[in-house]
């Protein structure tokens, strides 16, 4: 048995078995080790962004690592923005990269580089696999470090410790770990400090994100605000957030950095759970980085890893909120109809809202176009709804296949701005080839407008050709259906409301991906 | 006057008038800057590999550097696949990446990362401007290091450094490169040895790769060939050479390891200019990984930043060649019609060969398909020759947009592999865009070839599901001509001998962007 299969079998063992590739000569060992484990689904992306942003989808929804399978250097350089996406969602991913052999390294041969070099900044946990003997070992290091920080760890595997033998001690038992999420200790004078803030009349807001934004997690949250009074919160970006009709609802700190200085001035209190203190997506002259206010009391009471439901309870329970009720989404009355006609960013948005069915999967990487869209779906069926977490565009396309692989009987939408979606495009083929039940909708708006707000925050007022040039995505229109097309992608255009409305009955109603070009003002 | 402007003013009075861009929030102020100096051209690339890959392009065309414009890590993160390949062909690339402000990284906000870390495996030179006072004094030391050493420099501008105000000093004097590639000493001693072992009898190859491969230093290669015997070679990837009909040929070492074993077995001694001794492109169980014979001696004549037209002329004299008649390429005789019907990869290569016009340049990513190619245009009319230097697929597209843009006299012929073209495909974009004349041939096998052919060698017969997932591009097959023509390229299909040779004779024909599916078996 080879070092590649033990690698398999280790990652069998411990329930990895997705595996998303871009795999090159020296991984083949390894590729015909995963050829011989038909129980491992493999998954193709075109490009190495596409492979690690599947593996962010898929790990967001199925709360375990997939595995993903990238050449050298190069590759794994490739798909960091969206494991930076990964590191910032929490999400537990699995990283193999492929090095040469390690007897070859020295030699400098033109595929070289330094991986851990560039594996670090985007990973918590990075392992050099020193030889066959060693990928067991390695491998569940690896695991435990992706389920329990959680995040994403990155193995490198050189090709000779993927193509030597291992002993047959380690080939009858591969690593199984032992790690335990839920097993750490509470943060007792954490808690108590939250419970005395949540008691001590002070304006308290719960900011929370990972696993405490789940359905049963923020029930218990619902129930501490209804007896506290204190506003709950989540990050500006959340890896995943159960919500919509039944469920406890949660705002969201708003992005631009005014709206978020403004939602926050008041709090003289503030508990983390999962979060982290918040501070602005950008500096800009003569503004704070950071959003409390002066005075305002920070209180850490749980860690990204920490086990949010139990944090919860126990403050439920030190504030005697056990019995209160929560404040639930109910159905607001149905909306007036939108104005008729061309199509709106506004429009466009609130019209998916409307579509969204039962236990969909929502992937929002609308960016300046969507900035309603969260709102207008809180009080949508039940959802899951996964946002863009670490600013690196690219992220929509292969979150939602990704997220479809794991979930495979749930619709998936994508609410996708055209510029971000250009950075991964090469992902439609694979909703094409795995035939994902995936909605994209492209706000088309043919410009990076947000960039188009931030020259006016620097001052310009008039654009000259330059600044045109490097900012707008026109000249030509790329032509969406045509592309999505291209890739095996049924797919439509609409202009207006009515048209849009339409392509979005019929999109609800089929199975496998479809894309629709919403072309907005 | 602020440190953006500083740049740029700085970037000009060295040159440095191109300018490939994806920016983001935190570079607003260089891209206000931008907009001031019309002077400069800026060229968006849709995703960031291809705006390195045409930095590369540009750069091994014009002979200086163009800046690049990336947003913070996870955009320089996208653009380091192609930077490896810029690294690889030595080619002067000024890699610019926009930071958060200096005092506001230590608040780990979304979208920082450790830029550092990123940069290093890929840049021969890395700086972090300190403040808009530190700008123009790195910019020319970038600069410098990007044309002395040749590669790539990156320069990291925190965005507090670019909104920052500059003294008046600094104002009225950008500072100038004083440096000079030509300046430095020859390697007497190297090339004593060189004169020696060409006049030993012993049996000698040339390496050559960097500025050794131009018109100029070949010709005198090849007296200094015709007068000892000597064999001229060169890596098995470079950047760019100068061949084709009434110039010196240069062989290049083969890819496969088993001929580069045999194409390199008998010689007693190899003379490297610019090049590093020969090694394999992967390790192979059992195989060696230095290709030389086991007593070959190695002489190193000149490093990569040397001048190498100097080095060869005084070698040219040391061996008293200055008088012989290097061997030049002459027209052969018109080749057979190539036989009708279905394309093979041979058959289209043969045929793209013939149709390469006068003074073309050559972009090949033909990868496994295209392995007769660099023979069959050996005799074409003059031309230049682009490769995949690093072996990080994804180059041909945007190199071949870099040097249209660099020489946008010139027709660029890109053969091009389907699955590497995938990579970076947003490239077609630019190129329709700019309305760059690049005539790009899908070689279109739907596989990754090569590793289908890797798979044999790591000794699996029989290909199974899961590496024919991971091997495979059809299920769906890609639309090329659709594909090419949603990004504004003209485009079409050919199946047959027949249907290619028109196609081409279309193409060149034409100005502008034309993208040709070739269909092969």
């Amino acid at each position: 048995m080879l070092g590649a299969d033990l690698l398999c079998d280790t990652l069998l063992s411990n329930g990895v078995d997705t595996c998303f590739a871009n795999p090159g000569t020296s991984e083949m060992h390894f590729v015909a080790a995963l050829d011989r484990k038909p129980q491992m689904r493999c998954v193709l992306g075109l490009s190495e962004g596409v492979v690690t942003g599947m593996a962010d989808g898929y790990g967001r929804m199925a709360d375990k690592p997939a595995a993903t399978l990238l050449h050298l250097g190069p590759g794994l350089a490739n798909g960091l923005a969206n494991l930076h996406n990964a590191r910032r969602a929490n999400t537990p991913v699995l990283n193999v990269v492929g090095d040469h052999a390690s007897y070859h390294l020295h030699n400098d041969a033109p595929l070289t580089s330094d991986i851990e070099s560039l594996a670090w900044p985007m990973s918590n946990f990075v392992k050099r696999i020193a030889s066959a003997a060693d990928v067991g070992i390695a491998a569940r290091e690896a695991f435990d470090a992706a389920i329990l920080t959680p995040g994403v760890s990155t193995l490198i595997l050189p090709a000779d410790a993927a193509w030597g033998e291992v002993t047959a001690d380690a080939e009858k038992s591969p690593a199984r770990s032992k790690a335990d999420p839920k097993a750490g200790p509470l943060n007792v004078s954490g808690l108590q400090a939250a419970a005395n803030a949540l008691s001590s009349g002070r304006k308290t807001a719960i900011i929370m994100t990972g696993r405490s934004l789940r359905a049963d997690a923020l029930e218990v949250a619902g129930r501490i605000a209804a007896k506290t009074g204190a506003k709950l919160l989540s990050q500006v970006s959340n890896g995943r957030i159960e919500r919509g009709l039944g469920r406890v609802a949660v705002g969201k700190i708003p992005y631009p950095i005014d709206q978020a200085l403004e939602a926050l001035k008041d709090f003289q209190s503030v508990i983390l759970i999962g979060a982290t203190e918040p501070v602005a997506f950008f500096a800009y002259p003569g503004k704070p980085t950071h959003l409390l206010p002066r005075n305002c009391e920070v209180i850490k009471a749980a860690g990204i890893g920490d086990d949010h439901l139990a944090v919860l309870s126990a403050l439920c329970d030190a504030v005697g909120a056990g019995e209160a009720t929560p404040d639930r989404v109910t159905q607001r009355p149905a909306p007036a109809p939108l104005p008729a006609g061309r199509l709106t960013a506004t429009t466009a948005c609130s019209l998916v809202a409307r579509h969204i069915p039962e236990n969909a999967i929502i992937c929002d990487e609308s960016v300046s176009s969507g900035r309603n869209f969260f709102d207008e779906t809180n009080d949508a069926p039940a959802h899951d709804y996964l946002q863009l977490t670490g600013g690196a565009i690219g992220i929509g396309i292969p979150l939602a296949a990704g997220a479809a692989i794991a979930c495979p009987d749930r619709k998936v939408i994508g609410l996708q701005a055209d510029g971000s979606a250009m950075y991964t495009v090469q992902g439609l083929w694979t909703q094409a080839r795995e035939g994902l039940d995936v909605v994209t909708v492209i706000l088309s708006n043919r410009t990076y407008a947000i960039l188009q707000g931030e020259m006016k925050n620097v001052g310009v007022e008039e654009i000259g050709r330059n600044a045109s040039r490097m900012l707008s995505l026109d000249e030509p229109a790329i032509d969406w259906p045509t592309l999505a097309r291209s890739l095996g992608v049924t797919a439509s255009r609409a202009e207006t409301v009515e048209e849009l409305d339409q392509a979005l009955v019929n999109a609800m109603a089929q199975t496998g991906p479809v894309l629709i070009e919403a072309v907005i003002a």
